[in-house]
């Protein structure tokens, strides 16, 4: 089915207000997440899908900028495997879109009586994931009705920020709440690098996402939106593991899509990179990395001038608009991928 | 270029007496092992390409029998943002084929300067990680000339047997001694079944090859090898995650890999998983998992016998053969794929 819009477009756009709302909601907690630092010495990251994407993120932050170790679990030793694992001094921080996915409930509660303290981060508000954390941080999109998550990943990042600001990053909160303004003239711009990435994707089968340190989160959230609602094979990868192997797939029919903020220390790399698979004769999209990606690539999609720490936030957006363009060109109903549901059950 | 034989394919042969070898040079170090043990409380690896795939392994087989929470680190941390981690009470565990690749080196000097105490898991003795780590666990697999992995792979799985059992997990050793005969018989059985499912892959773009617990890290290594040897789009994916949206992408042209042990809690699942993605139309292919996988898959490989911990070390093998299978029907030269060299340098 063909459709002009969708719901996934709405949403899109919703994303500035929501992440007002969240971050009105969230910093004034930044004093109550300090008071849990202060017991805790790392973090560790429950979630799947989307969230797991952007957990992510939350672990390149915490490390690079809050000096904390900060990895990700593996909710199966919990759920399947029934072990018992040492977790005090752990800050176990669970993510959940809807806070009623069992597996990862039932993880953050293993993570407690490890002896870790929670924090649980959703958009339900009154889920079970929010009753039974030390701490919730309930993020504020509203209901997100299209299957691929959108307006509540963008918000589940806004809250990492602020856990970061409250276990001590060296980060500015202005520019955080800049991120929401930033995002909507973007928005508002013309789409047509968008439009015109879409058309050379439409014929290709698979495609590799890569970027690395905080934008890694977004080539693996890149590549899980355009498996979902435009069945491309889209492997998302970090620039090293690329070189590690699956560098050989890439080719004239295989393109890579690269992301990177504006500035930062991953933006040299990513740009070697781009010119590495340009001159394997495949073709290059850039979303991000100011000139100097968009340079190297065939084609690119500008980012707003974010802090590196802050750029994942908005540079999902081009992708998410890729994603919603894409699937409605390969006449796909973006808001209800085959095979998927809103809450997602898994044990 | 068609050859009738491969580098690669003998060196699959040679893994039996390479994991015997191995395992007479490791198990005596276990006390050494139980010593770091004693003054560690959790462990971080790290570790990139095939290497990383076996962190997988060893981060489950630490939390499901050893009680010890064991995470994957982010090298980029390290070495592209500089910042220093609270890494008191952290056992990091470095593993690269070579010994060489810098970034890991560097990620585990930047680890012992946090705090943590270290181990390196090589094939290459002598090495820069051999000699950097406060203990060295030296794999002998023997020189490996094939670009893809294989017998420096599962001789890494071996060592994080031993490490395990270093940790006081509880673990019978005798039955990690009894895997290279097991995978001596299954190397020595006809081959048919790979034969048939390497005709069915030869046509399609895609493919998916999921695994849950253990099992997991021998998807993620299939999926590796598919790809940098095959340039398959090969997608691997735990259970859960391929659930949690790119279910979406399976279809009758993107088959389905499951891979678990004969036995253990992760088997039900993955049965469950093969009917749900051939009631979707896809083919579906079958690694291990006893006669329950095989009955609810279109065509399977059986695998030997192991406890379920084990079974990785095993599991592998049939992917490789796979992969080696594949690469020549498809006219590729296993050996040496296309954009790959055997060390890959990132920093």
């Amino acid at each position: 089915m063909t459709t002009s819009t969708s719901v996934m477009r709405s949403e899109i756009a919703e994303q500035p207000e929501a992440l007002r709302r969240t971050l009105d909601a969230l910093l004034p907690l930044v004093p109550e997440l300090a008071e849990l630092g202060r017991e805790t010495r790392q973090v560790l990251f429950i979630a799947r899908g989307s969230s797991d994407n952007a957990a992510v993120y939350g672990s390149y932050l915490l490390q690079a900028h809050a000096g904390r170790l900060a990895t990700l679990a593996s909710p199966s030793i919990a759920t399947t495997y029934g072990s018992k694992v040492d977790l005090s001094g752990v800050l176990a921080v669970a993510i959940s879109q809807s806070g009623r996915t069992e597996e990862i409930v039932d993880t953050m509660n293993w993570a407690a009586e490890c002896g870790a303290r929670t924090v649980g981060i959703t958009n339900g508000a009154g889920s079970p994931l929010t009753q039974a954390a030390d701490l919730a941080l309930v993020t504020q999109a509203g209901s997100e009705l299209a299957v691929p998550a959108t307006k509540t990943y963008t918000t589940q990042l806004a809250a990492l920020a602020v856990l970061a600001l409250g276990l001590g990053a060296d980060l500015d909160s202005g520019a955080l709440q800049a991120v929401p303004d930033a995002i909507e003239e973007a928005i508002a711009a013309p789409q047509g690098p968008i439009e015109l990435i879409a058309e050379r994707l439409a014929g290709v089968q698979g495609a590799v996402i890569s970027g690395r340190g905080m934008a890694f989160s977004t080539a693996l959230e890149a590549a899980l939106k355009l498996k979902e609602a435009c069945y491309l094979h889209a492997m998302g990868l970090s620039y090293a593991d690329l070189l590690h192997g699956p560098i050989a797939v890439v080719d004239a029919d295989t393109p890579a899509i690269l992301v990177a903020a504006n500035s930062g220390p991953t933006l040299p790399g990513t740009v070697a990179l781009a010119e590495r698979v340009s001159s394997a004769g495949a073709p290059v999209f850039g979303i991000g990395g100011g000139q100097a990606l968009a340079d190297a690539c065939d084609l690119s999609v500008p980012a707003p001038d974010l802090p590196e720490w802050a750029a994942p936030i908005s540079l999902i957006v081009p992708a998410q608009l890729l994603t919603e363009t894409l699937a409605r060109r390969l006449g796909y109903n973006p808001d209800a991928p085959r095979g998927l549901g809103k809450v997602t059950q898994t044990s």
